[in-house]
């Protein structure tokens, strides 16, 4: 029998609950495919860093990295300032592990409600890679006051600032300011997945950008994508720019196969991807390293105000696990999971309120468990 | 009888024969309201600049600077790569103008076609004010080779780049980076322009941002809205992240009933916008600097495939139109345009293909000025 080692952080808010499902459900079909699961519970999120002070710390992610893969559960509590804990934990675990690609299936199950009109299950079912570790995730940038800034922004000016002499330095009393930055590795690497990943698709790859006024940073991208897409003779491409893609995703989504996009487009984009997939209870996400640690997780927050309520839908989580095991090379039980998923949706009564049911988060488990065991 | 002079730049690809349109409208509805407009022609666009070498010359934009609201077409054309003629013309008048609020509003007319489910014009009907001036738009960035980058990007880093040595200057043979930045005083006026907006409608102002992970650049603006909201005690008001709310528009867009975004959120959000109330041949926009030049146009691209047709939507630009005339302060002759074009719409067979219908072009203009004639 199979053994394996899965580090687990529950996490704040309703996190607890959905990952209990998660892993009934991995348990399920370790049984049914020969594996077993040692799950290693970390404490880490709101509660531990109110008491402790930590976030993550170095140690513990140096401990971590000794695992193929990590099942998250949900991050973020209203007691804290937005974004301690998300850039605490959550990015910070995505750089140490440089889980360069972040994968975004987006794909409407039979019998899922989509707020898109004449939209079937044919027709919404694509994968996003987003970049994961770069662009304006990076986390430089600064304030500064008048007189101040020059120092902090000695670059080039282009375009109007040079032409019309706009004077950041002294025009304005203060000034926030962000730094997105992307490496021609970091782009190629991002962007080779994406067309191995479409090699076993239809072979289409979507590269999403803003290069006509963002060009410095996406007039790279632009160029490896160009670099990696001569290197695929078989394969059809396009660009798309990224406010435009927002307008796909809605009239025309049976375009597209694989997406690829810089990483805070990819933030967006995957949101509106998980709504026409039928919403946020039903959409997973892996922060993936294919030669290091990877990580698994809904999409979906915390969702506070439904913590402990044993009410919010668990589908996201267990296909997120599903996608975990996957990675660790159990793609069967993985398809098994998904499957299970699918009739649980198409044959079932058992569903969360989001769906149009009266069911509990763990009923919801249950029944994709049962499905699994063929009771 | 009032004179108007109103500067046009038909502009590329389409430009010309939707701006026919927009003028023919005008032009009707002066008849009817007693005023007169003398058009001035501009040729900027890509036949120009492939001539003569000029974006657009400082000398011009002095010139356009002494009349309150320019008509403009569309921009952009497939000889010319992507952000010369857009950069050029476009970014660069509402950069040299001040045009600091870009207005959007986002209304599905009545017998309009949304590809959202269960949504009328009752639910979508708000309207999206986009900061025009800063962020990521100033045009600031470049490329660095390795070792080159530690000059350009003298910054304080912080979180992972502190925490983990992200070594930008050596990890990498080659990266793009790019700039944004947003100025207090900046943010307060877009932000203030949204309040007195709501004023007149639900009172209720929405603010988009990512401050959970670009926390420096939009922290500042989380301060600006919270500070503007404080002096406003008759909202409602809340805070979205711009992932979510791609979402939000997409499910619930009667939330809604102004949202106040910074300049690259508000690009992708009111492309969304333009879909769902039922796509790009319906969106106008309009760049205003309240107290000096404002510029109106279709929010769509000059579509090069189309040009001569006489086949696109110009209800997008005659939109536009009663845009710019209410900015004139003919508000009533404004809203016998929407109205016509509503009553087009609902009562008449004339309408562009993207409507469904077989008309052209002019066909559409005429039957509105037709309308607004009262024949
Ligand atoms: C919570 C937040 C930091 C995160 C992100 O912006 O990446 C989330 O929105 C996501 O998409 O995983
Ligand atoms: C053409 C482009 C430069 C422009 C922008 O990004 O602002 C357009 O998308 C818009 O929204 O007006």
């Amino acid at each position: 029998m199979t053994q394996y080692k899965i580090p687990v952080l529950p996490g704040d808010g309703i996190g607890p609950e959905i990952i209990a499902e998660g892993r009934k459900v991995i348990d399920a079909v370790g049984e049914r495919f020969g594996f077993d699961v040692e799950w290693i519970e970390y404490p880490h999120g709101a509660d531990h860093y109110l008491e402790t002070g930590e976030l993550i710390s170095e140690e513990t992610l140096k401990e971590l990295s000794d695992y193929p893969a990590i099942y998250l559960g949900s991050i973020g509590d209203p007691r804290i300032a937005p974004g301690i804990l998300e850039k605490g934990i959550l990015l910070t675990a995505r750089f140490y592990f440089d889980q360069y690609v972040n994968l975004r299936p987006i794909k409407l199950l039979d019998g899922v409600w989509t707020p898109l009109k004449d939209k079937t299950s044919k027709d919404i079912d694509f994968v996003v890679v987003r970049e994961n570790t770069e662009d304006f995730y990076v986390g430089i940038g600064g304030r500064a006051k008048k007189g101040e800034s020059k120092d902090l922004l000695e670059v080039k000016r282009t375009l109007y600032s040079a032409k019309f002499g706009l004077d950041i330095e002294t025009d304005s009393e203060e000034i926030g300011y962000q730094i997105g930055l992307i490496s021609k590795e970091g782009t190629k690497r991002v962007i080779e997945y994406a067309f191995d990943l479409a090699e076993n698709r239809k072979k289409h790859v979507s590269s999403v950008d803003k290069a006509n006024v963002l060009s410095d940073i996406y007039g790279l991208w632009r160029e490896e994508f160009s670099a990696v897409s001569a290197k695929h003779p078989g394969f059809t491409t396009d660009f798309n720019f990224v406010d435009a893609i927002t307008m796909w995703f809605v009239k025309n989504p049976e375009w597209f196969d694989v997406v690829v996009t810089p990483n805070m487009f990819g933030d967006i984009i995957t949101d509106l991807g998980a709504m026409i997939q039928g919403g946020l209870g039903l959409a997973p996400g892996g922060n993936i390293n294919p030669n290091g640690t990877s990580m698994f997780e809904p999409i979906h927050g915390s969702a506070p105000k439904y913590k402990g309520l044993n009410k919010v839908n668990p589908i996201a989580t267990i296909w997120a696990g599903a996608m975990l095991i996957e990675q660790l090379g159990e793609k069967e039980a993985a398809d098994t999971i998904v499957s299970a998923i699918q009739r649980n949706i198409l044959d079932s009564n058992v569903k969360t309120y989001d769906m149009g049911g009266r069911s509990s988060t763990s009923d919801v488990g249950d029944d994709i468990t049962r499905i699994i065991k063929g009771e």
